[in-house]
């Protein structure tokens, strides 16, 4: 197997970086949207097969270095009872946003195994597909599943938002009460991700979309100790897996992440990750974190732009990736001149 | 008349720190809602008499410590011949967006007097209203526009957008090009801001909305040289106006715009001021930057925040203001709430 990925997380020196995509899995790909004919958004999310079969498209296309289950971040909320729809062109919308008391003491405390079962049943598919795969193919599987504070940024508003008024004017009125919301979104979070460990996922990454919407005081004291409550309990396993944390937009935030015991970063394209690693230090393995917009741009200049994240990379383990998902427009063959330009870069193994 | 604001701007010590707020003559206002019951945004935009009487309104009601010019940053866009629009509850869109080196050539050279001679005019109307009040409650008039690359942004996208791929991308494949537009938009900005001040302008506060989307290089190669141009222009007039520079989202930006010479640095809420102050340095009045949802929470924690806000804020210059536009949905009570707080508030003066 192709365990370039994990050595790279675990900042072992490797001859070369690992590199894969954000949202690799998705609409941008034509072999994905032939699937979507088929099948809405949710239906894919809870059919295992269909849900390996997209997991394995990029791998088979592009020749990444890992493959990321196909879910959503917002299953689980619906789980717990709060309704979740995707309507065609639209985000996701929740029946019942959560916000008061009232509403946190009414989500439902779900049996994960039984309710997201086909999560852990497409992990199982995924892997058997990988498997099948000649050997230099065959990658590692990431689990991944949101934080407790990007989980509630959805669940308070009923779907995505532009200024988060519900969910920040919350924090501000009564910040102990969204922390028992937030508390609910770990407890549940923590027994579905360990349940993807135990289905065969061999490294977790914490989706933080919306954690740089706070000051650094709000995001200690409300998001952090729910996101440590989710790292704890799957650092608390038998099974060693990387952890990843994604923080989106949050440049300001860097200084509270140097203590939180993952081993990855990932981090979007605002700072360069030079800067980034002289703000959390050495420690880290650091992710990403070329502007997907890069790769709306010529072949010829995604291979400038790669080179110079390859530069700025380098001075310590870097996982190669997108700063944020990658984007529908995106023509395939950009995708694969990104990952080629990685694959191909001659520069000293870092680590 | 109550000058505060403009001694407070040039760094002058205060009896108390001024406030007012970006979007303070907006719809969360009933006597806002009222006008435009009777005519759309864009004809309140170009009709003076209205123009100045909701510029007037939170003088009025709030009894703020400046006024701000009622118009949008994008009318120019309309003068350089791209078509702008605003459909009811949606937001602006261009009928000609501008994504070539020929768009560039095609945008008209806009006489600017004749084109926007409403803006000038209510501009003058606003200062006859401000005058007829009662001393004590005349304040300043604060003109704006857009930068070069937030205006850029609308104008590329043809309107608001998610992820700017049509811009972002430009950047990297052709950023000469798109410094061709940037100098184009920041040359009629120049002439737009000069003749505000000109029409009785006693500020100019400069809105980059999108400014924090791109990392430092970019930003430092395409949409600061843009800007110093507006800048540069209004500086090199006889009269002397405050100019301030407004940037959201922008925290891993401030090390460039210690250079920059504007009097006011304005953020949004993300960093605290004094961690503002440290990076840019001490010679910089700063405004802002209370998180605009925390007006949706109660009275009693808007004074809690407002106090916090004005501790962290109090090691130099600090025009009081949110860190973004007030929402719609906000209780015109708590927005004096935030006033009061301020305005009653007697740590010692400033500056």
């Amino acid at each position: 197997m192709n365990d370039l990925f994990l050595r790279a997380c675990r900042n072992e020196p490797t001859e070369r970086r690992p590199v894969w995509l954000m949202r690799q899995a998705g609409r941008y790909l034509p072999e994905y949207r032939a699937v979507r004919e088929k099948v809405d958004f949710l239906t894919l999310c809870r059919t295992p097969e269909l849900a390996a079969e997209v997991t394995l498209q990029p791998v088979r296309r592009l020749g990444v270095d890992a493959a990321i289950i196909f879910a959503d971040i917002l299953l689980p909320l619906d789980a717990m009872g709060a309704g979740l729809h995707f309507a065609a062109g639209d985000g996701p919308t929740f029946d019942r946003p959560v916000r008061t008391a009232a509403d946190v003491a009414a989500l439902a405390d779900p049996d994960v195994e039984r309710e997201l079962g086909y999560v852990f049943a497409a992990i199982g598919e995924a892997q058997r597909g990988l498997a099948a795969l000649p050997a230099e193919r065959s990658v590692p599987l990431i689990g991944f599943g949101g934080t407790p504070w990007t989980l509630a940024a959805y669940l308070v508003e009923g779907g995505a938002s532009k200024h988060f008024g519900h969910l920040l004017s919350w924090s501000f009125e009564d910040p102990r009460g969204l922390a028992q919301l937030l508390r609910r979104l770990a407890e549940v979070s923590a027994r579905y991700l360990t349940a993807q460990v135990d289905a065969g996922a061999q490294a977790i990454q914490l989706f933080d979309t919306w954690g740089g919407l706070l000051d650094a005081k709000r995001f200690r004291e409300l998001a952090l100790p729910a996101l440590r409550i989710v790292v704890e309990a799957l650092r608390d396993r038998p099974e060693w897996v990387p952890l990843i944390y994604y923080l989106n937009n949050g440049a300001h935030l860097l200084p509270e992440l140097r203590d939180l015991p993952v081993e990855v970063l990932s981090v979007d394209w605002r700072l360069p990750l030079d800067e980034v690693r002289t703000i959390v230090g050495p420690g880290k393995v650091l992710q990403g974190n070329l502007d997907p917009t890069a790769l709306l741009a010529s072949p010829q200049r995604i291979e400038e732009a790669t080179a110079e994240l390859l530069r700025r990379g380098g001075g310590g383990g870097h996982v190669v990736n997108l700063g944020h998902g990658i984007l529908p427009q995106t023509p395939p063959e950009h995708a694969q001149a990104f990952v080629s330009a990685v694959q191909r870069h001659a520069l000293a193994p870092v680590g």
